[in-house]
């Protein structure tokens, strides 16, 4: 490699999401590896602009490959959407000496990078953390697995009581706009339904499958429901609705909130973060810049942020028609 | 013992709890061990009137010791509340041949098996499952063991994200009139305040801890909120306020929900609910009545149904105050 | 399609791995859902041959999904490596109306089925069941993603101890022949070092990378080991070669053992499971016979027995740098 | 309180266990709440020889209730057992002002203090922490509590591999000179014998219980030994003797190990370790000096050191008797 990267940067933005400190640790590592120097950019952007920065060598990331959340914390910047904000992050990292940074975030991280590059030259990379999976270019952001697996072991619980009462359980699970947790999860978690933003199912057809549900022989029911789901309607607006239409049906909800963000990361997590660091930077010292990298068909693959941004990652309706099976 | 029970039978009833199966398990095989018929209740009360029963031997109940929820399951019967339910329920019972009922349940449960024991002579016992820890006669519930550690592994998730975003957090646990989850977990958790329905704490109070809390350096916070708490408001209220006088906080609110009632069983749970078992047919045995087994100062021990009914086991007031010095 | 399957046989075979009963309940609610009969196989190949089967609904496999091993057990049957055992077998299926098999197990399984196939006549799909993530034809057998995050979790629990003390541990996991788990829980562990059957390390490159670990300041370290690792020497010997020669070091070793077969799958194999259950039966449906289903490039896909018997599902080299650099 | 200390110093000793890291929270920040500096000796009594301190206050201590091991780190110092390596110990505090110390550890590390206190009369205080639960003083070791949940786990997974195929497991765990994890782990995990120190079974009993077992329909079974065993028989050993006389038994082994003392401490490890805390240093303030703070009965209390050492926990042998009745 023709290297003339000195100094990387490296941040966590937006949404935290397990595996976020696995990439860090990557990141930091794959610069020592190659006597690059890492500095650490707390709090996102917003600590760009304050100089809020750390040098970080191989031992400074020991043990943290296991924990959620991140050490470089994160936090959204008011003022790096301004040029004067974008241009004082410029000059403490000019200061600094660093001459590339590693982006770890989602969308609106990744659009701060670009316009960021397209102002000052500074070249980026971007590593997809997030657990909605709805970034082109990877069919698996940092944190998405770990997610599944937390949603899944609490409607585990929940359906042990659910079981138990003969009960119809509405579990609200994250995902704005995207409805890869729920269906995944849905299907993991051995729901009856699952209704995402990318279809409508329509409530007819939810009352006549929770009827056919009950039919068949089924004596408790979950259904999941992501937060954006099309219907447009709250879990609890759901829950009034289906209680009025089929009042024999004993109805609770949970909504499953931000635990689904936390704790440590899976397995797989873990080495998809290993692996995309070690490429982020590595692209860099190549004199690439503005990609994202992402796991494409199992292998490390760069896409252009523009594309990553713009583009989602689509569901995989397969899955609709195998939930479908699955709740015969 | 001078033995007259000849066959036992054996119900859940009330909420869920992990270790009912555990309990289940114990009253079934000590029934084997000492020779006697075992018969199994479904649907608690409701099941006893229609006459739902089912023959248990030491291998119906293999597998079961580590599952949440209850394989007999768990109904509110509002026909066991009339004399002629209880009739009814009384003749299935005879017809049976069953002479000693364990009920595994709370509050509610213990009053139904009082009554019918007065109505009808029947023999029962009391085996105190359910999360919230609020019967007299024992320090610990089954399924209060696990559910603590459900509540701290789901707000160990939450500190992730908590602390990557220097957020506030109010979390909402279980407990209807007792704090003892609240109290419990929150220390566990390292909750910064805790509010419980036995303890009046006051919005100013809060707002103070919180203010010093932050003005200590800590970045992100956690208040344990039981969902009884005196103030007498939701945790969504409590947000707003909170927000309204502290408006550099950036609050979230989590609601954990049911799945506190589920989960496998902690090792405490299930020893518990063995040592439970055992004593609740041994008593029979004896020729015993109208008590409930429960744990005293870590020994198994017969308290009367009564008692247990009317009386709550009380908060350690002493928590509050290590509470309040571990959030210093 | 034009479907002349009626009856579908299913069996488990081989050791178990997480995720068998899911992929159980998938071809048992894919077969009805399109209207087959079902009948599960007990304990493998010799349940067939002792006619061990039992007619099975989509209501015979509630509440499955979440459970490791497999509900219709497995077991090695000597017989069937006879002509004779496999004539009796496949009388059991005539009598019973059986018109095709789905296998799930590992390559010994998919052989029998081979052979049972070549001279019956009798349609037979495999679906990939095993830890070990072996089998030519998927990038990921049923069992094998639950396998790594179980290896993860006690590796973690081992660190606390290991960075307590300042200790180097030798961690051996499963993967006679292949060290997929070895390799990747190694990277999710954070080990120092990895040791793979694939890979002839070398005693004199681990003794110098343990060097140069202690040097960089680390106070203790992980090395995996997979139990077939091919310098041929057992994990016990390893750690007395090493104690000889950097008596330094206060070395530890822990045998992971039978539990990297058991728990409750992770959200990926149930889904990877539902969708394996329903292409292997819609397959039979459409007249196939003699194929695995597996993941390839995240699509399922089939790929005929006889290569996925000889095949073996390559380690992936890039994952021996990503471990080298992440142990900077 | 007419306090004088003005400087505790705390220290981690012997083998670690989950909640010393919630017990060194809680010395800090008990003493930060009564205004006494605190200082972290690092590596048990070695650091104290070597000075090897550091200041601490409560946001020093920030988000490790929930970390397994010790962030003190734990070592043996030889050196402490010399009069000339006290003296150098003692050296150090009376330099640093530290004029009270709290150990956190088993018999060995109180010993250590005991004797240390004789000769300078410097106050000390004890907390238990070992996993095995040996100390008498105390209903519940720190650590011992999560252990249980820890072996509990593990069994459960062995447990579906068992069932599967039918096998006998001798599964192996921590306890040198303690059954207490054997006797409450093997109960809770449904061991069909359990083989602890403080009970000769004798083999002839096991292969009687074993055969009784078999014979009752049971299909597979978990033996649950102890280190320590009295039968002075390794749990290979006891594997062979086994097979030799019941050939009929395909019988596996596994070790648990060391991952028994890691893993985030259980909800009533943290509260015990805040409880026992905050005691230890209210002690030193009153001051008292040379006991443990224990629980007995639900109650912290106070027992003196020398007693703590010489005794021990004894096993509840009412638990021998619901052991054998659950393997019914």
């Amino acid at each position: 490699m023709n290297n003339t990267i000195k100094k990387v940067g490296v941040l966590t933005s937006g949404g935290d999401s397990p595996g976020m400190n696995a990439a860090i640790r990557s990141v930091v590592r794959t610069c020592a590896y190659h006597n690059i120097e890492c500095v650490g950019i707390y709090r996102g952007y917003q600590g760009m602009i304050e100089g809020d920065f750390k040098e970080m060598g191989p031992r400074s990331v020991n043990n943290i490959i296991n924990k959620g959340g991140t050490i470089l914390k994160s936090a959204r910047s008011k003022e790096f959407m301004s040029a004067e904000g974008r241009k004082k992050a410029f000059e403490h990292l000019k200061k600094e000496g660093i001459d590339g940074v590693v982006v770890i975030g989602g969308d609106g991280s990744f659009t701060g990078a670009l316009v960021f590059n397209k102002e000052f030259g500074m070249p980026v990379m971007g590593i997809p953390g997030t657990i909605d999976n709805d970034i082109f270019g990877t069919s698996h952001t940092l944190g998405y697995d770990t997610a599944l697996n937390t949603v899944v072991e609490c409607i585990d619980k929940i359906r042990d009581t659910a079981s138990s009462h003969n009960r119809l359980f509405f579990v609200e699970v994250m995902g704005r706009d995207a409805g890869h947790i729920a269906l995944n999860a849905g299907i993991g978690a051995g729901a009856e339904e699952i209704l995402i933003p990318e279809e409508d199912l329509g409530l007819d057809r939810l009352l006549e499958s929770l009827e056919k549900s009950r039919n068949s022989g089924k004596s408790s029911s979950i259904v999941v429901v992501a937060e954006g789901d099309k219907m447009g309607k709250s879990v609890f607006e759901l829950k009034d609705y289906i209680e009025e239409h089929l009042p024999e049906y004993d109805i609770r909800v949970s909504v499953l909130g931000h635990m689904q963000r936390g704790g440590a990361p899976s397995c797989f997590d873990r080495v998809l973060a290993s692996r995309l660091g070690v490429k982020a930077v590595e692209s860099l010292m190549e004199g690439k810049s503005n990609y994202m990298v992402g796991l494409i068909q199992d292998e490390v693959t760069l896409t252009p942020l523009e594309q990553a941004i713009k583009g989602h990652y689509p569901i995989d309706t397969e899955l609709l028609r195998v939930s479908d099976i699955m709740s015969t």
